[in-house]
């Protein structure tokens, strides 16, 4: 095993991710000293029952000192807050960095209380599960999922080629990015997703004419997959929703002038452009089939070892 | 193994789903003669190679000839066109079925053609796949899954049963309720999330801010599981939305409304409001898995056997 890229690593929240983040690290030697810090007692407490990491701090100034890398693993809305509170602690020539799924808001949210001497250096691990806490952690959470850095043009060169070399160490594929562009291919590729699951989940649920004892048993016609998306993290979720607005209802109002043309196709029979889009909508999956982001064959609950509930 | 339910089953059409049958009825001795008919030579070709059936043929007048039971396996859309050119040919007694996932407009087009002296009892398996074709089949498809039947009021309760216990053979848990009733469950369990599905993949496709290698490349955040459900079969897919118009536009109407509603609690900030929406959506997911319609441990891709692409 190589040297640690980070001798001593502070993890600020231990939930899904940083609890992820710790298991990877220890896997794979990318970090030597691991401190951790949760705001909740008892999370904090779980994280040492589990061995987590090295030490377990209930002051988050405590995590942070002597840290040669400091990574925020909690809410994007809660950014501002956790950097103000160990700010001041954070060692000359440090790292700090983050796991939000929205990076402008959030280097906004960091940068006001950053000392000049510190590296921020932004990351969007591209992975999760719809599980949280730090029971729902694992090693291989990373393993061969993309990792987005959203330097600042100004970003020093060497803090940012050791973050890349840290994530690589934890199995990921690392891109990097503009902060404003990753916004906007996230509010596409997962915000918008995620929007229009809780949607159909909660238009499902409020219905009269269908039960939901109804929805539920007849959910394996597609409508399962949503309420896997849809029972993500809720305060997660919601900060996402609220610091990157501007593209998620950029991205929705596309989404929404294309369901009410679709919307006019059925209600006026248009059979020959429907299908158009849909026979469109098949390459697309074969290209990501290609890309290597998803399998063709991924099910354990069938013995067939295929997706299963695509019927109508 | 206990006696065929129908000595001589019919299938008019042999993709995904009459493959399955085929399979299904053959592992479980649910019938005895299996007939094959596609309209296509190189499909029943095909189905012959892969030797699901006993007998093969390019008239499905042939194919239906002395049958207890004739399924039609077929685009909905095509549905009294094949009912009419096997309609003279029907076994007096024998039942004729189908596994449309719309069923009002289905019964409507086949009623149109049938002599007095045959059973009509529709039936909907709700299991699938995004593959398509004769090689796409498997005989566990339908274990464990709900199959629909929508028997009209004026249903023979002996061919009712025979149909329930083949179904059963088949490896289904069977239900039945009107056809009415199904199309409105089916609109929003399965079509509208298949609409949607098909929507925001098609929006992606077309941004000019974001590169589609970019949509595909960071499609684990979300995004792919709806490139899954929007690779289904085109033609059955069209067919689905002309045919169940009326009640995949009130389900797409209310879905519109609540998104309109989502959209401007983002846009003013409304986080207590968004937090409570995604909270209950969980809850759902619970019932669901409750309901054994779906395994928290599911993806053979992952290590840790968890779903996966949830991240923002």
């Amino acid at each position: 095993m190589s040297d640690p890229v980070f001798p001593r690593l502070a993890l600020i929240g231990i939930g899904l991710i940083g609890a992820s983040i710790a298991l990877a690290a220890c896997r794979s030697g990318a970090a030597g000293h691991v401190a951790i810090h949760s705001r909740t007692a008892k999370t904090l407490e779980r994280a040492e029952e589990l061995g987590l990491g090295d030490s377990y701090h209930a002051d988050p100034a405590d995590a942070v000192k002597d840290a040669d890398c400091v990574i925020l693993c909690i809410p994007v809305g809660a950014s501002g807050t956790a950097t103000e509170a160990i700010a001041r602690h954070l060692k000359p020539g440090s790292t700090i960095s983050d796991v939000g799924s929205v990076k402008a808001s959030v280097i906004a949210q960091m940068a006001l209380h950053l000392p000049a001497d510190v590296h921020l250096v932004p990351a969007h691990p591209v992975a999760g599960t719809e599980y949280s806490g730090p029971d729902a952690g694992f090693a291989a959470l990373f393993d061969n999922r993309w990792c987005i850095l959203t330097p600042p043009p100004e970003a020093d060169p060497a803090a940012v080629a050791r973050l890349v070399d840290f994530w690589s160490r934890l199995g990921a594929n690392v891109e990097t990015m503009t902060a404003e562009h990753h916004d906007l291919v996230l509010a596409i590729t997962s915000h918008v997703p995620h929007l229009i699951a809780y949607n159909i989940v909660g238009t499902a649920a409020d219905l009269e004419t269908v039960t939901q004892s109804e929805v539920m048993k007849f959910s394996a016609g597609g409508f399962r997959d949503f309420t896997r998306i849809a029972a993500s993290d809720p305060t997660m979720w919601r900060d996402i929703f609220l610091n990157n607005r501007e593209a998620v209802l950029e991205m929705l109002g596309r989404f929404s002038e294309d369901l009410t043309a679709l919307q006019r196709l059925i209600r006026y029979g248009e059979g020959d452009k429907l299908y158009d889009l849909f026979a469109r909508t098949r390459e697309i999956r074969r290209g990501i089939i290609a890309a290597g982001q998803a399998i063709e064959a991924a099910d354990l609950d069938r013995p067939h070892g295929k997706d299963d509930d695509e019927a109508g």
